[in-house]
């Protein structure tokens, strides 16, 4: 069905305080015999060791929106995690070209919304649709979010491989190590190796047709004044639901004065990221989204 | 019984990603009736603007570590935190003089620990403790912790005044403001001022005599390797017990591999600031304390 993979990336502290990957990526270093499968290569790398140093997201940018083919080919981006994109593109890239040189990259994360074990598709491949389908099966919890972005075009770190995803564990709070979450982020990195391993080998017959995702619709902020300070935050009854359905008439923000702001759309929703904190200076409260099933 | 209070502080954003004393110091800006009482004057102020815009906890360092007598006195401690805790003390104080310029002084904090609402209390006067005790009668969710402190000296912004303690409320992730925790730290605020209101005009003839409190014993830091790097996390059946009894046995960690360590000593403890996320690069794990109760 699809074509070998013979090199997949595990790549982690993207943003420097998003513990689960860094941590990750240091126990695999210290024992790469668990990320070894047969047949094909696994390599393992933190993406931004410097904000990893300053337990920072980032140093000049979000490094998570620097991969966008134009940024990458302009001399003139030259912030430092503009920089840092180019070195990575050529180590698993270059992106766009016929052979890069990693065929899959799972790009670590963790946020401080309740979003449980989620993975974020931007434009997925046939490949990377079967194995957040099997992840699926497998591991029931995990929650699909196909991305719609902030950026026009694909800015993410995966977006460098033909193959590719984000995982996005929460509840966890920036520079916070969960040890729940932790060890649930790996049980799926090994069943992302163990079903390559099987693809590759042929071992795995089934070709999923269909799958569950929440779609991106908006990404909503939250209520500002006139000098862009946030004057309502999220509703108490919504805060920590991420992936809960949202009708007209449920309370969505709540002012610092206690009046109730209600969602007022027709159509029903389910909001993710909900009070992420790195998305406040994005001017992102949350994302809506709608829930389907795609055929893949 | 004490003296009159005439001028007390609120304080917030002493650490600039801890947005719920940052947006209730906003709230009481904008309604500056809200805080108003008979008999006492409040006054409001952001510690710490520049940490706050860039929604980080210090500059320099830890503003609520800079508060020690020798240091405010001493033209060689110049970073941007020490400056500003000496234009602080200018403001509040001085510290230890006869007659500082506010009596009382609440600086609201938030954690990324499991720690509800928290009143964190050094060397607390007699005042102090009524305030205290005061607070958990009319909201047991209240918890009371004395803190031995990681410096020699007292070292909080509180300790300019005679009286006065922090509010610490979580779980809240930096950077983010939740809803519920912001409301019960205003309320805590309301009680506080109500009771000096009382307490000036002789409306309140009660003296408490004993409070429950949680005593520091000692800081536990993460195992770590010869490299100072983290090799175990805060065990899943702990985090979030903030508060909660551990006896000889019980799990404490959990090393990256999976292996448990367990708590091995006879005296039972109770674990407080359990994983938070601002005490890893002081290192700390979490402050072991006693519950006991104490003649006030």
């Amino acid at each position: 069905m699809q074509n070998m993979i013979k090199k997949l990336a595990i790549t982690g502290g993207t943003h420097g305080n998003e513990l689960t990957g860094v941590y990750l990526i240091n126990k695999f270093k210290k024992n790469p015999k668990l990320i070894q499968r047969e047949g094909f290569e696994t390599i393992i790398m933190h993406n931004n060791l410097k904000a990893m140093q300053k337990c920072t997201r980032y140093i000049d940018k979000d490094l998570n929106r620097t991969f966008k083919t134009e940024d990458l080919n302009d001399p003139n981006k030259a912030d430092y995690e503009d920089l840092l994109a180019k070195v990575i593109n050529a180590k698993l890239g270059p992106k766009g070209s016929e052979h890069p040189n990693v065929d899959f990259i799972v790009d670590l994360h963790s946020t401080t919304s309740n979003m449980g074990l989620s993975i974020v598709i931007d434009e997925g491949s046939k490949l990377t649709w079967q194995v957040a389908a099997y992840l699926k099966e497998m591991e029931p919890r995990v929650n699909i979010f196909r991305w719609k972005g902030d950026t026009k075009d694909v800015s993410f770190v995966n977006s460098i491989a033909k193959n590719g995803f984000a995982i996005e564990v929460g509840a966890i709070p920036q520079g916070v190590l969960r040890s729940d979450l932790f060890f649930d982020t790996e049980k799926l990195i090994h069943h992302i190796l163990d079903f390559i391993e099987k693809l590759n080998n042929k071992k795995f017959q089934k070709n999923y047709t269909s799958i569950e995702i929440y779609d991106h619709i908006e990404l909503l902020d939250f209520p500002r004044d006139e000098n862009g300070d946030i004057v309502a935050m999220v509703h108490p009854s919504l805060q920590d639901k991420d992936y809960t359905k949202l009708k007209k008439g449920d309370p969505l923000f709540i002012t610092l004065e206690g009046e109730d702001i209600i969602y007022d759309k027709d159509e029903e929703v389910y909001p993710l990221f909900i009070n992420e904190a790195a998305y406040y200076e994005k001017g992102f409260a949350m994302c809506l989204t709608q829930k389907k099933v795609i055929k893949i």
